[in-house]
């Protein structure tokens, strides 16, 4: 599909520079681009690329010379990752997934789905399931029992969504992310060894605990996915003990996450690929948490807290702190240990020069 | 379905208090309890919430006085975890999967079904599989060739078990679990850079090295899941080369955890979300991982052992300790050194001094 | 399926000793063979399990005495590992998928499928698909539109493979694993907190950020696996976001690795369980990173570079270095860091003692 330059800087809210006639079909890497790609050059570096390749247009930075670099239309986005938003939203085919109802699929007659519904091949519905207007399910989704998708969602290849589940409006989940899976809460009939450790600080005897098996505790609660959330490929959320797990509204989740039963996250919030919950943690809104960050059960996280890469969260964090680390530190605090444990090899070099002049026998005093 | 509260408190061995006729349908947290829920309050902390809620019956610690909360029917739990799960046991409606055998489902003759069992649809079962008796299994699961699944097994749906693997009683697996993959076992004909670094710990040069491509060895061994095992959401556990992948009797394996070829997990251990096995590691009976750990491979863990979240172990532990940190060392050598570490800057500063005040000059004696 | 002694001996390239016109159906443990099987006894430790087994032929190591351990035959493997490669080979029966398309499958008119390929029940091959030469494509897999799969590929049960995605010749890929699905990529309106944090290292005042929502920045580009790739179960790899994320001929992805979007890593990596690329990484040749190694957004590193297990990769890294630690350093650094760690607390110590040994008083100086 072709886009014109003046149609897409509309949209962007942005200024059209230059032959803002022409039509573009896709976009580009400035040396990669086509005569019909609309190139990528928002900043200097990137446009060096124009030369290379045979784009006629470009989205490129505030205050760069689109004459200079050979193009005959520009777009100036001012902030060029947004702009991306919007282009990449506009070009973007989305799967395709045939309107109606698979001949395959199989629908228990309870269920409630929208006409404007698009349901993939072999796809399992269970009693009582409601499917909102629009929604579009690919195939080998399964979901079960009692549980609500809102308009406009898109649910791609192999989503596992357990019974009484709720899915807000226009949330995405990506292929095999597991929806409602049952928590991981065993408990030994006398106090087991796990108990025993935490409330001594690993300083409960081995000899004083029995050997015991563990029964399990079933998740009666349900989850709760708030609208505009996005869980990516094989991410696992488990329903609540009790209560519901909830994720709030604009929250989005990366690959593999995994995120136990019981937890509360609020709007807005950023988990990146891996990032693992244990379980009855409670999120504040828009926290961002790196790639493989760990949470530990029963913490409080405030709002906008920002944890870098593999931070490992054991404690309970005020709002809008910067961590990293694990344990988990402040970010400045992590720096200074670190610099200092660099040094620490000299630093013991050090010390043992001053024991031997202080201590001329070289003794302990 | 209703319960009234006596026969509660008789399946838990529990002290039933007050109205004991009264009957529930449901369990729910104190403040959001209605007239035919039971509430939880087995803490004073919680039992605040009860005013809030219009539960008639909860169920409350020892030592609490049930009228004084406005209850009119009390079970007494002394040990309110394990209450718990006798309570959600009981409550628990399960996954909805018609008895029988779907008429989607794709099954090999020569595959021996028990006639109690229920198979959903788009379920596959390959050539010479057992299932066992009462065993269900739901939407999209695959079995291959050669597999055994016990009696009252419940795999719930998407979950891949490969050929020749062997599942127990009671056995419950989440979606998407992946049993009994291949291993990830390569090797180069002439020596590896990786083995090379190993065995050099670090040292040897790369020019010495030579540029390769990995050939596969391939998993002739199989998997074997012992009774009562739970398998997490989206877990991966593969096959042995050789001999087979063990899981012992009783063992909880939770969401994302990864358990490489050749491992041998013991009896009723805890395997917290994401842990990694690297492969070929045994482990005693009783071990706890929390989230996030990971074993480096041909490592040998004792029983009892229990290891924090994220705690890395690349060598081997003997049984009964408490484990901590990356790399893991014993909990209380971890906190000793941890806390030397966040004052180590200090300590730099110290040293500065005295080494003023000691070498007059500044410089290095 | 039986094999000659003599006939396996050619295909390793070894020596046959003995009566080489033995047959053997597997390979076993030595203490577990039975007298049908090849024991496989490459070292002294092992081939000690020989008098408990009934082995009549076995794989030893160079120099060992065949007949003095009771065999009758013997190959003489002089890299056990590589001879394990060809031997489990030969010996593995690979998985059973009827040859021809199963009649359950939903084939788009519009796919191009080779007349030798395998698909199992229940596939999905969307429009413009492309599937090569003897592939072989088990149940529950589904394809999207314009995908390209090579000869003699082998997609196990349950995988994703999204639209517009190539995949090279003899590439395997294990149950569950999401190729192709969405990027994590996120924009606010005005500068995020993120963003602020990372420019600031961390300064930034909460205050001068705004509460905003995320919008989502498309993947239009695609995904390229090379040749002879395999990639684990429950794996994650993402589709760029303009250009292609490529993974290079050769290389093996572990279970459960994420790679973000835009990444591209070269020939013949070793990525092992859990480990994870945030995203836009570029990965030289020949790099091995053990299980749950971390690699932030943006990073370099180059070939031959080999890191050891849960090593968190924050910064770029030149070629053939290796890696230990978070944040990840030479392993060298990080032993003698840690070493220095170790002995923190007594070192302290230490320093107590000359602060009151040079200022008398024990007030600061």
């Amino acid at each position: 599909m072709a886009h014109r330059i003046k149609d897409i800087a509309a949209a962007l809210g942005a200024e059209a520079l230059g032959a803002a006639d022409i039509s573009i079909t896709g976009v580009a890497e400035p040396a990669k681009a086509g005569p019909g790609d609309l190139a990528l050059a928002m900043s200097e570096r990137y446009a060096a690329g124009l030369a290379e390749g045979a784009a006629r247009a470009a989205v490129i930075g505030p205050g760069m010379d689109w004459q200079a670099l050979g193009l005959e239309a520009a777009i100036v986005a001012p902030r060029p990752r947004y702009a991306m938003a919007h282009l990449t939203s506009a070009l973007d085919p989305g799967p395709q997934i045939a309107p109606g109802i698979h001949p395959t699929a199989v629908v228990d007659p309870s269920a409630s789905i929208d006409l404007g519904a698009a349901i993939g091949p072999f796809v399992v519905i269970g009693a009582g399931v409601v499917i909102g207007r629009n929604a579009r399910i690919a195939s080998h989704v399964s979901i079960a029992e009692g549980t609500v998708i809102g308009d406009d969602a898109l649910l791609h290849a192999g989503v596992r969504i357990a019974a009484r589940v709720h899915i807000g409006h226009r949330v995405i989940v990506q292929p095999g992310a597991v929806l409602g899976g049952d928590g991981f809460s065993f408990v030994t009939p006398e106090k087991s060894r796990v108990e025993a450790t935490r409330e001594s600080l690993g300083k409960a005897s081995a000899e004083e605990i029995e050997a015991q098996s563990w029964t399990r505790i079933h998740s009666l609660g349900g989850l709760r996915i708030g609208d505009d959330v996005e869980i990516g490929a094989n991410a696992a959320i488990d329903r609540g003990t009790v209560a519901d797990t909830v994720i709030g509204d604009g929250t989005k989740v990366d690959n593999l996450v995994h995120i136990g039963h019981n937890c509360r996250i609020g709007r807005d919030c950023l988990l990146c690929g891996q990032v693992g919950f244990a379980g009855s943690a409670t999120l504040g809104d828009r926290v961002v948490l790196g790639g493989q960050c760990g949470v530990s059960d029963n913490i409080e996280i405030g709002s906008d807290v920002v944890a870098a890469g593999a931070t490992k969260i054991y404690s309970n964090v005020p709002a809008g702190r910067m961590l990293m680390g694990s344990p988990a530190v402040k970010m400045d605090t992590h720096v200074e240990m670190y610099k200092a444990l660099r040094r620490l090899p000299r630093l013991a070099k050090t010390v043992a020069e001053l024991q031997k002049a202080v201590f001329k026998s070289g003794g302990t005093p």
